[in-house]
């Protein structure tokens, strides 16, 4: 008889909708060990947690986290809420003996995070943050290209993770402009994804620098919060805005190389573009997520008049992941990260061994995040200590 | 109670994986009037059919085709067979008095598919002749677009559908180069898709001249045909191909634009590149699947000195089906053409009115894919004639 | 003492603006066995053409061709003129037994070719027609990557050169619209580059099939013609457009090759998109005039998993022509195409021997645009001959 | 009669040879107030300085460069050396009343480019800071948009600038690595360019923070240095590389914005890659040096479904500087940075006014260049101060 396990889930807003998609989807594409069943869905409000519930796939809606956490058929709790709610819930996970799965940024701060991970280690259990851009099949194949050699030694990280969707000075304020929710803006939200990329990549960040700034510093309060969905209507009462609106930040890895990151909501045009560039003394690669099934690779030891940046189509079944899908040539989308997240997720559980990245991984990449900030409130070059 | 649709699938390779997770996921992202139950797929090997119907989610498998058309808890059949069967199972179904999805091309020979057309007008049912590419966003948007009359006169219709994953000599002799099962080659399996858009975008052709090849004669024999895969192993005995490897043709539309139209399976590093430019008078579009998250645009009426062909990322939520997604520049997959397929279809079932391209609309382009092959034989201009 | 060779040539307009910078810039990057001395520039209008000369860097300005050509200080004649007058031009400087360049296509018929080439071949002088794409640094490249093998047995040619400068309806009827004049539209000026580019990479065309149409029958009545200028202001009589506003057609090539080639006028948007695509056994090449300093190659013999289309950019010393220019990445422009030209044709002359292509080249092309021109008219696949 | 000006230029090497030809050229190209005559060229060897006043097209050749500073001939001073060598040359320069043209950065220190703008406007003449960039017809459009408030409050400029010529260890120890003759690194060379065009497009930088890296510390030393060459021999003996080979900084501009910028020798496969991006709250730009003559423009103002990045192609009439060169979509090269640069000069020396950028620009540069130096040096902030 097939096995499988037990999947909770708590929040059903776009990462809830996303990482929903995954657990649907995974044992379609992949052969795992234990087939995951969508169990419960937790949420706060009954009747929107319901339809989500049917709507995504789930067997069974509930607005008690702890009840959930604490089911017997619930193997996996995957947190899919606020940044300042990740600690309480995975504590609780975590002392119920679950498997967590838990979104990006892990926490608000280093000191929950560091408590995460330590409860996670006392527990034994298998924990993942949820950096989902690790698990695009380029990024998986430029992991493995620099694991080969084929760059060489690592000289430069240039990345970037630029949105545009609260130009509009009217856009609401929605949670995610509030630091007691979100602890940061763009920082934790998109600056974290490109430091664990960074870190994944590259290797550890030893000193930074940063700076940052709020450009609209009140906006119309939201009439309703809902599920903090960014299309919420305005009303005419303004608040502040309490993060950033950008921030950006000159680092130090501990193998040697030069990096510099940038994180904003300001920047026209640009919808989701997570890009990075690395130089090696060997070749270098380029990355965009709003082309994710591309990737960009120069070597130098290609024929002297004949070398370039090459679009490498990432849909070959020989690279990372793709053996799943479809032939040549035929794109996937963004929603797959997590597929394929979990895919690896359920194979660590069966073989009782953490996959990266882990809670540990996820305190080591919030170090970073901590450092930047403290170097922008004092305006100096901070050491990334744990 | 909610309303349901049963359905039945039959073939189960790469159109029958493409298909199933096309029914598994509209439901979840789009908001029906009938849910889709994945009820029966068909297959000759009763051991393959039965793995596919679990890892594809169909509740039961099932190796005689006519046993589950009848079956009363079908009422949509899809068929994602080879071209040879097209015909007697679509007229089986529509006897059954089943709607019925038939992928493309509609047949192997216009004969057949006129015949198939007339006995779904006779039915009364729904037909959908798969040509999924027209629910592309970005093609979508680009239809909308030319119905409101963006790109002014249209002068041009240029495409081409180019691959190379038979390029290798020792490539096996898989049933798609085999004239008595395909049809035809890359003609009827990619020629079929632009001129299929062609019509959908720019309007009907009335004359054609082509021409096609065969570059490599004599392939090696598969050893085990099975489902038909590509990656089949190759023995030593070598069989005739009877197909072309690549097919182009110039057409002339009835409004007056001109277009040319190439299909190969030899065009090194293309790998699914699918791509069409239109130029009217008051605009241009150009699109290529590899990138089908994006539609190349020109505006005559931009600023004088600030024109240029932009790139509009096709993933806002105002964009035809964009709003069931993901925000801005998450992009999505090929597979959800089907997704959005099956959305429609069933949408025009609970509407008791077709949705395109119904089977009539396979008669037609049918009938341009049939001239340019009698063009391509007696090496002159065909008109086209249903 | 330095060797010198005196230069005269016939035009003002466009093109004779283009050769004249390709004289006076050529000694100054390339090291050649005789110095062009630039003596006399001849036109109709005595003060356009001293205006002409002064700005151009010509020593003298002249309004009768034959005595310029029967001036002994001239060995070189350069013809600028539109089609209808190369024929009488060339033969009056054959025959005074000077080197010819004759700008494309060599005439408007194929018969008033011939005759200019036989006129050469008596001669025993150098002759070049001026299809200035051929010493584009990137189609050098291409050149010497086809021959070197890299490209394996091409089996694609795909071409287009696409322009929109006669796209308004009210767009005068200047003289390359009138066929007594310019022989034909874009045929003979724009097909007649990628035919010749075609053969040039590809090999000789055997047969064709092709179409052509106005799209906009007449247009308003040029007030003044003065150089033929495109900015020219219109009137209100109209008159008849007597060439075509666009022309595709099919080919297949001696080797086994299929090509398509289209050259229009009426593509919103496309400026100057002389674009090329071959497709090998063993890789592909593309190529745009818009970015001429770059090539793209698909070589199928790079790693398995790291394949794609790399964008060569052509400003490497050691490619054709570019020891000459800046360092890596400081491009240049499409000006230095004549530039590459009459270091090539001074070298001819100094080494008593042709570079291509010569008149005979230029009739070989000539007679794959006849050969089109009767297809298109004749409706009907017709062979190319001499 | 015609009004001319004569112009002497020091050094001969890759800037002599580019400023050379934007002399030669200027004149046939734009109709000018003064003809410019290529009188002197200076070098301090005498074969090779008259070898290149021949081959370049200067009349005379000199070893002495003070002895053509005061040739009353000689009205402007082109100084093309090394950065050490700009003070001497432009005092003297401009104690003999000589309009001066001087290559960027202005100097290698502040005070010493401080003293040169001093002695600028005491001299009353014209000066120039040769930061050609500002005269790409795209970046001179990007200019006049935001002028227009296309872009409206600018929030963000992103800059890189990478080469990649000396990531080969086995590279020499030319010049441009030595802080004595040099100054800096890519920092005077690279960064001083984006330096200069986010002051020219954004405004004034008030503060930075910067870090510096030498990555490989000795390089084997050169057998001769000739002409400062790029491709020189390299000897067995090594010595000590005594500038950065990369440096990055943050920005503060006074009107809020946030810069990057980075220059580097280090990318692997960038040759010219002087990349920035500006977001502003009503659309953004982006340019790339490689593909000079196009200009990324998005525009928030487009229809909501069809926005995107649209490749503006420069080579339009209406455009800066295009009315001179060819029709659309006929590209131009780097070397016309410098053609369009004497093409202003020479009618600000006629308008008596200076053009931008003066010697005062290039001071305040040089601040900001100085400031991120001292950043890097005391890891901290530091306010930019003239």
């Amino acid at each position: 008889m097939e096995k499988t396990i037990g999947v909770g889930m708590i929040g059903y807003a776009f990462m809830g909708r996303a990482h929903s998609n995954g657990w649907r989807q995974v044992g379609h594409f992949f052969d795992l060990p234990m087939k995951p069943v969508m169990k419960t869905i937790c949420g706060r409000n009954k009747a929107a947690v319901t339809a989500a519930a049917k709507t995504m796939g789930w067997e069974k809606a509930e607005t008690d986290w702890m009840k959930m956490i604490n089911d017997p058929q619930i193997q996996v709790v995957d947190i899919c809420t606020p940044g300042n709610e990740h600690k309480p819930m995975a504590l609780a996970a975590l002392k119920a003996g679950k498997h967590v799965v838990c979104e990006k940024p892990l926490a608000n701060t280093l000191a929950e995070a560091k408590e995460m991970a330590q409860a996670a280690k006392e527990a034994g259990v298998r924990t993942l943050t949820a950096f989902n851009y690790r698990r695009v099949p380029a990024i998986a194949l430029a992991k493995q290209m620099i694991e080969q050699g084929l760059l060489g030694t690592i000289y430069h990280w240039r990345a970037v993770y630029l949105q545009d969707w609260i130009i509009d000075p009217k856009f609401p304020l929605v949670w995610r402009l509030k630091k007691e929710v979100a602890g940061s803006g763009p920082h934790g939200d998109l600056n974290a994804h490109i430091t664990d990329l960074a870190r994944y990549l590259v290797g550890e960040i030893t000193e930074v620098v940063g700076m940052g700034k709020t450009f609209i510093k009140t906006r119309p309060v939201q009439e309703a919060l809902a599920d903090g969905g960014l299309g919420a209507k305005a009303g005419t009462k303004k608040g502040k805005v309490t993060v950033e609106d950008a921030m950006l930040f000159l680092a130090k890895f501990a193998n040697g190389a030069l990096g510099s990151f940038e994180a904003t909501r300001f920047a026209a045009g640009r919808k989701n573009f997570n890009s990075f560039e690395i130089n090696g003394s060997k070749g270098s690669i380029v990355f965009n997520l709003e082309r994710l099934n591309e990737l960009q690779y120069f070597n130098r030891r290609d024929d002297a008049n004949l070398q370039g940046f090459r679009t490498i189509l990432c849909n070959e079944g020989g690279q990372p992941y793709n053996s799943a899908w479809w032939p040549s040539g035929h794109i996937i989308g963004w929603e797959h990260t997590f597929t394929h997240e979990f895919k690896d997720f359920i194979e660590a559980i069966a073989a009782k061994k953490d996959t990266m990245p882990n809670f540990e991984d996820g305190v080591k990449t919030q170090a970073v995040l901590e450092a930047v900030m403290a170097s922008a409130d004092k305006k100096k070059w901070v050491k990334v200590t744990i």
